[in-house]
């Protein structure tokens, strides 16, 4: 409870700083720096230090952060302290990517179900995932799933968020490109490629 | 040069407001308060307004900002006002989704050029773009491109940004879960779809 007032632009740069955290330790360092996070992410340390502020200051002047304390926090705060289960909607070309991706578990999740609605998909098979009916997204309730990635096209992702809200999904990663509406005690996370894309130019010298 | 002390922070969040003068100009607006558009987007409007005020402020009180001039000034700062043309370097699962990906024309983006090193891809053709061997990469700077998408295996992704780096791409958006290293003068975003999915349970209520 008393983290609620973390605003969400730090909460966006906490998984960033999580996963500098998790590759210095397999680099087997014990402390760092703002200075060094700074550095290697390419922002500036008083951010980093102001962020870090919000819960709780484990930094020592001259020595660093604790790395092992800092990624406690980080993931007690991101609730990525216990592993989650999660579903994908949609297998599809970025749904068999994201299947595919090697990302997730270093945060904790597992993508334990998949759905599509192509009957030639059913049962077949991607890194282990059985590929299931959309028709059983009902029984992600029993199977204590609450979070799910939706990569269907955007005609059906209204109707994709609906099923998942009605079978208790508490968190939308949203990768259709649209807007999706469910209730507000659900959040979505909407990904749109092309805006980070148009990020690009900005930094690109004239000429 | 006068815009860029713009912070990275709020350079990241423009393409985020020009999505939304985009869609309120589509619905025949003129004008938008600094409050419609963090309710839109579930942000707060101080910020919003103190990410306008880095580049003059075009805001009438009770009126709101126009739409017509904080779009023309958001796509100048953003250098999306003149056309890109981009190259993809990757066509499997994620690089075939990214071709299909209807959002990259709203900001100007124009794939034109796709490439992969299977010999059975080259010559095929999606959304209209026949995929070319990655021996081609060095053509990209007579044909004027510069900008480039990397979703290559993450085994592969070093090796390809130094090819685009020598065929002159100014900027890479890479979608191998790996960092890159570049010369300074070229701008790479990293994108890693795991972190978005990482701020997900701390917005879930508990139980």
């Amino acid at each position: 409870m008393k983290y609620r007032k973390i605003p969400d632009e730090t909460v966006r740069r906490l998984p960033i700083y999580l996963r500098v955290l998790l590759f210095s330790r397999e680099q087997g360092k014990e402390n760092i720096s703002s200075r060094d996070i700074a550095v290697f992410l390419g922002v500036n340390s008083a951010q980093i230090r102001k962020d870090f502020s919000y819960f709780g200051d484990f930094g020592t002047p001259g020595v660093g952060y604790n790395i092992e304390k800092l990624t406690k926090q980080i993931k007690k705060i991101l609730k990525l302290d216990v592993t989650h289960r999660v579903a994908l909607v949609g297998v599809g070309n970025l749904g068999s990517a994201i299947l595919a991706y090697p990302g997730f578990k270093i945060y904790g999740f597992d993508i334990a179900a998949a759905f599509d609605n192509n009957p030639k998909k059913i049962r077949k098979k991607i890194n282990n995932i059985a590929i299931e009916s959309i028709s059983r997204i009902p029984t992600l309730k029993k199977r204590g799933i609450n979070l799910a990635i939706v990569a269907v096209p955007e005609e059906a992702a209204q109707q994709t968020a609906e099923a998942l809200v009605k079978a208790g999904i508490k968190g939308i990663l949203n990768f259709s490109p649209c807007y999706i509406a469910v209730p507000k005690r659900v959040k979505v996370i909407t990904i749109d490629i092309a805006m980070d894309l148009a990020r690009l130019p900005y930094y690109m010298p004239a000429g």
